[in-house]
């Protein structure tokens, strides 16, 4: 399995636009030492041909643009190799840039059935995903499930890798509406995917809400992790002015702090884990800064545009 | 009044992503002499301080990183110098853009009622533009007026410029439902407009679906028109592969040919007229053609990103 990160920032990027915060500044005026980050984008290929995304950032099409491995190739002029979109939720920030793949092109879409009816009952503007011939193919995804994916029609072939999901999440968007939260189950609001391939498997869990602990034991037995490296404390939007939320608030385990990421991470874990969706006024972005040693120092890395990862 | 093209291209851009037409695959190889274009985005200001946006293109975020003057200044952390949208449209190409400025930030959103409908009952995705304080104002537009616009609340003062509207095209996007379509003026769909300033006016009309000549008087007066550029021929998505609609199907008379714009537009027209929203399909993008000497040659210009006019 081959996997490129083609962003690793949180919501609206680092720097983001309007904001003035301590890290945007700062890297717009060169004052400190970080890289600008687009917003998180993953994609993986088990053959070298066929490439899945995961997530869909409102960044995508500039994503694939600075990816080489994602240029349509043959002679077809709707030809690009990617085949698949794996929806962890409906989050803004990982489903807008489906809105950019909407030139002509089939693919599949792997969501679960709380996902689709956001996006076909209150969101008319995907349907625009309608326009390709053949359509972009919905393919329902359960909360706690194993799908066998194959990459050709061949009868009786074995599947090319293996997605399995679990819940990571319990709460939908605030652009939902009430009403059709209440006939969605709370499980199928933020998934995680294992993707299984020869052996090996990448976890995928970039928003973590604190609310189970049932990621542990995947991170612990994972060759690659990528994990929820939002916020650094729980008070960061309030300490820089932009929110009255914590961290937790908004669906993410605050790295440090009592039961933070860095405090229930698996001591254990054998594989590389790697903390990625990271929010502009996270001081792990200031390559200078404490916090950005003591991540290191705990083990993990950090995720940064274009980091390509063989497993 | 100072207006800056932050992207010149139609809807998915130059290159666009899975594309592999002439243009696209030239552009990405060197083959031919042409320039990577994001999708169609203007910024005006007329004091230099505040400016507006017309349209908010899928490609906004990269587009005001890439523009100096929409930085954010001030001690705020969210000090954006944009007070203002207007929307010709709700075509994903012109609507999407929304999107990309959740990050708790106000300003002002000029649209139709129509235009209206279309985001708050049928794409819920859009209120995150409310979790601002105060939220995003919505200021309605009608197809046919004229809106003194203030930048101070000081009673009394004389607006700083007006805009002025006027229908453009008649039909709603292939996403709105058929009953929301039933409620909505037709006249709606699609306006142009024409701001104006110290005895100067900028005349918008990325998109002529040819159905009306209004805009061509507004063109004869104008000091700065850009203007509908986005097809060279009416059979060009055919004849590329892209699509079996001509560009009249899809709102769009193309320069060339019977009745085009290259033949419709005013002789005597005494401003710059400026092609803009041009597609990837379009000829006049490589800079050795024929097509692209022909534009240059009836008197137009071509839209490029970046590019800044003082008028």
């Amino acid at each position: 399995m081959r996997i490129k990160i083609l962003g690793s920032a949180a919501g609206g990027g680092f720097p983001q636009w309007n904001c003035n915060c301590g890290n945007c500044a700062g890297l717009r005026n060169g004052s400190i030492h970080a890289h600008a980050r687009t917003q998180t984008q993953i994609a993986f290929t088990v053959d070298s041909k066929i490439w899945f995304l995961i997530g869909a950032s409102p960044d995508l099409r500039t994503q694939i643009l600075a990816t080489p491995e994602l240029t349509p190739n043959g002679n077809s002029a709707t030809a690009s190799p990617i085949g698949g979109i794996f929806l962890p939720s409906a989050d803004t920030d990982s489903l807008m840039g489906l809105l950019h793949l909407r030139e002509f092109q089939s693919f599949f879409v792997f969501a679960t059935a709380s996902l689709q009816k956001i996006v076909k009952k209150e969101n008319r503007i995907f349907s625009v995903l309608d326009r390709a011939d053949p359509p972009v193919q919905w393919q329902t995804l359960s909360a706690r499930g194993r799908l066998g994916c194959h990459l050709s029609e061949s009868p009786g072939e074995a599947p090319a890798f293996i997605c399995a999901t679990f819940p990571l999440g319990d709460t939908y968007p605030d652009y939902v509406s009430a009403e059709l939260v209440r006939t969605m189950a709370p499980e199928e609001a933020t998934i995680g995917f294992s993707f299984e391939h020869a052996g090996k498997s990448l976890l995928v869990a970039p928003s973590l809400c604190g609310r189970n602990s049932e990621w542990t034991k995947l991170a612990a037995s994972s060759d690659v992790t990528l994990i929820d490296g939002t916020f650094w404390s729980d008070d960061e939007l309030r300490r820089t002015g932009r929110s009255n939320k914590t961290a937790r608030d908004i669906g993410h385990l605050p790295l440090s702090g009592t039961a933070g990421l860095l405090e229930q991470f698996p001591r254990n874990a054998r594989g590389r884990h790697i903390l990625i969706h990271i929010n502009n006024t996270n001081p792990i972005l200031d390559e200078d800064s404490p916090e950005h040693s003591a991540v290191l120092d705990a083990g993990f890395e950090i995720a940064y545009d274009g980091m390509d990862i063989e497993l």
